[in-house]
Order: C-alpha cells, then structure tokens, then sequence
C-alpha cells in the first residue's frame, strides 16, 4: 500500500460529490490504483523508448542533410548580403534589427546551426563575419546548453553563452544605440531591443524566440525570406506605406530580377 | 533564370545598404540561386523522408501502448470517479468544469483518446457515461479532422465534430448554466465558460486547448492528476482556503489512503 501514492484530499472542491468519491478510498480501490501506477509505468517506459527511437531518426537525418547545408553555404557567399536581407525579410527577426545593426550585418558572410550530437542537449549558432568596421571578430557564437546531465549535474543548466564581441574604437552598438533617440529605430515587436542585445543577454536560454527562429525557420529554408519581403509586419504601422506593398506585389509578378527594376517601379507609378 | 522565383523588392527596409544588395542580383547569383534553391529541394525531401521514419515510429508505439491504455481502462472502472477527479485537479481543465457539470461528470466511466492510424490527420475522444440524471447517450465523442488530405479536398478541413447530446427534459446544462448567475460558477481560466460549452463547440478545431490537454496531458498519464490537487491554480481566489490547502499537503505525508482519514484530518486541526 505504501508503495501506492495516495490520492491528497480534494481541497476546495465542491461538496456534492466530491466528498463522497474522496471517501471512496478503500481497498479495493487502493488496489486497482497500485496496478494503474504499474501500468502508467510500462507507458512511460514505452514513450521513453519511442523518444529514443526518434532521436536516433532525428540524428541519421541531420547527418544526412548536413553536406546539403554545407553546399548551400558555398552557395550563399556567391550572392552578397543574403543572410541580412533573409533577416529582413523575416517577420520577427526584422523586429530586432536597428538600422546600424543591419549595416553591420552586411558583413555577415555564413550562418551556420549546428545541433549537438544527442540534439535536446542544445546546440550552437555560428555568425561568420568579413572583415569589417564594427568588431574584430571572425566569429560570434551563441551556444544553448538545454538539456545536459552534466551541465545539469554542476548547476549550471541550462545556459547559453556568447562570443564577447571585440567592437574596434567607438563602434560598440550596444552603447551607441542606448544614446540613439527611439524615433530613430523601427518600432519592435520582441522582447529584444536589437540584435546586439539579443546575441548578448544570456539570462533566459529556454525562452529564446529569436535563437528559435534562427533554428527552426531561417536556417531550414531561408530562401523563402531572402526571396519574399515580409510585407505583413507591422501592419498598424505600415498604413501610410500601402502603396509600397502594393508595389512589392507587383514587383513578384514581374518577370526578370534586375536591380535596377526598383526604380522603374517607382518612376512607374 | 525564370525557373527562379525572384527576390520581391524589399519594401520598407531602410535605404542604406538594402538598396544595393537588391541591385546585385546579376546573371552569377541568378544561378547561385537556382543552386540554392536545388540544395533547399534536397532538404526538403530529406526532411519529408524523416517525418515518414518519424511517423513509423509513433504508429508502431501507439500500437504497443494501446493494451496498457485498455488495461488501465478497466482499472479505473473501479475507482468511481477516477476521470471526474483527475479533471478537477488539472489545473487547466478544473477552470471549465461548472459544478453542476462536475455532478454530471460522476457519470464518467470511461475515457478514451484514440489517434487516427496516420496520427496527423487527428484524433477522437470517447467520454463514455453510465446511466445519469443529465442525458441518454452512452458515448458522448468529439473528433477531429485536422490533416487530412480526403477532408481538404472537400473543403470541410480542419473540422471537428460533437456527439449531440440527448439531454432528459429540464437537464440540458448548456441552457441551465445560461440562467445560472455568474457568481454560482468558479472564476473560469479559459476561453470556454464551461465544459458542455468546450464539448459543443467546433468553431476552433486547430486551436482546441481543452482537446489537446485532455489528448496529450490527462491521457499519457491522469495518475498525476488524481493523486495530487491542484492546489496552484487560481491562487487569488483561494487566499481564504489557505489552511484547506496545508491540509492537502499534510494528507500527502499520510502513511495511507483510507478515505475516513479526512474526517480525522479535519479533527486534527
């Protein structure tokens, strides 16, 4: 019996039939819950060995795309600035970005996600930048520890981390966008300011929307945004653009891709 | 070159440095692209691959569960009101239970959740009742078509369905609970007023909160619910039950389950 846990009383329940099922605990019922804990046991035992089973699927897959992912970021070099025009073009990365930031991230020359082997234990975004006037670095890595033992064991998970960005002489963005008026960035829709405080605040790794997105939407396929403008963000803000988006329509059912179409469309109209 | 969709223009983005990236799509990136794009089909189809390994999976332990969920169907029949209190003491399911729906739910012999055999295309759950004072059918179910190619074709997709239910004369909960004040019924913590309601209610199959709880939560495991109160939720309305609330805790502590033991509990203090 005592191996039973036994069901607490129905606090705060209403009295007409609660009471009575409360006090319905007798042996026999103490019985019949002994053999449902064991049944719930064989349950969980089998949902652990499907979530194996998974894993193992999920693991054969991210080494098989893995050469797919790398040709694509040979690929990507050849056509500049297309991993910032896909952050653009994204509904909710776009939120985070200042426009100095976006400058910056011209420079921004391949995105890579890389999963950990056992993949719940977390995984790490490596943003490879071109020389350029902002910061020193060749890399910036932000790595989320979610689900290790042995971090788990030493306290400290989960956890991210990020590169300490070396901002060459009075380019550091995230003091010169605290001295920036507010009318001057776009209107935000995260719960970050901008990407430089994104990449740069570790203190709630679970709840990452944006590393989030970056995984599970913009690395899998970003052509979808580096083709398409998110022409539906903000839209409460966008009134007195709706000419632009309409443009922006028009501009896909064109039938060549050249620049300088931009400004036709505008003499067009 | 046509073969590409093309970058639509980037409408709204600052002029900065935007306004050249679109101007750079030569003839070198138009192929890029294409490449781009040929690595995203191979991607594609590697991730349709996993999905189909993943759904194999999924079946196959369905499959190996199915005889625990119908053992464990049996046992619960005999511990009257197993379901009844396993959903008053889910902290989201207790929020559309009216107290009057909590008597009916004593009725609640059997629940059951079967997943459609591709388990994307949706799912059902059986409520099956003993002869009760409210209406006359055996089975009350409620179905959902959440994906499924047939159901698309036809346009009813994503749909879901609700037994309708034969209420005896003067029992229909879903009018009585209308002429009820509102002070009668619990603080409710979702968009659904009160269970019948959520039952009877198909306009939101894809974002059904209660199905989903009931289907991935009260399901897997209702043991966790029946033993333990949840003594969390609604925390502002019960500062007046505090000392209810102790109680439960100490019944946990308890060396065993006899029901009498409320009545000593409720002398203790």
């Amino acid at each position: 019996m005592s191996s039973v846990p036994k069901r607490a009383k129905l606090d705060g329940a209403p009295a007409d039939g609660n009471a009575s099922a409360a006090a319905g605990n007798n042996e026999e019922e103490s019985e019949a819950l002994e053999q449902i804990d064991a049944c719930q046991n064989e349950i969980d035992a089998l949902n652990e060995k499907a979530s194996e089973e998974i894993l193992k699927v999920e693991q054969k897959y991210n080494k098989l795309r893995k050469p797919c992912y790398e040709k694509r970021s040979e690929l990507v070099k050849r056509i500049p600035n297309f991993w910032v025009t896909s952050f653009i073009n994204h509904p909710q990365v776009s939120g985070i970005l200042d426009e100095e930031e976006e400058e910056c991230l011209h420079a921004l020359s391949k995105l890579e996600v890389e999963e950990f082997e056992d993949i719940k234990s977390g995984y790490r975004i490596n943003f490879h930048f071109d020389e350029n006037p902002y910061f020193e670095n060749k890399v910036l890595t932000k790595e989320f520890h979610l689900n290790s033992a042995a971090a788990s064991e030493n306290g400290d998970w989960p956890a991210s981390t990020s590169t300490p960005i070396k901002w060459k002489e009075g380019k550091n963005l995230l003091k010169l966008l605290l001295t920036k008026p507010y009318g001057n960035k776009k209107k935000r829709n995260s719960e970050y300011k901008t990407f430089f405080d994104w990449f740069s605040d570790n203190t709630d790794p679970v709840n990452d929307e944006i590393a989030e997105l970056i995984k599970d939407d913009l690395w899998p396929n970003p052509l979808q945004y580096y083709l398409v403008p998110d022409i539906e963000v903000e839209p409460e803000d966008e009134e007195d653009n709706e000419d632009n988006e309409e443009e922006a329509f028009d501009d896909e059912d064109g039938e060549d891709g050249e620049g300088e179409e931009e400004e036709e469309d505008e003499d067009d109209k």
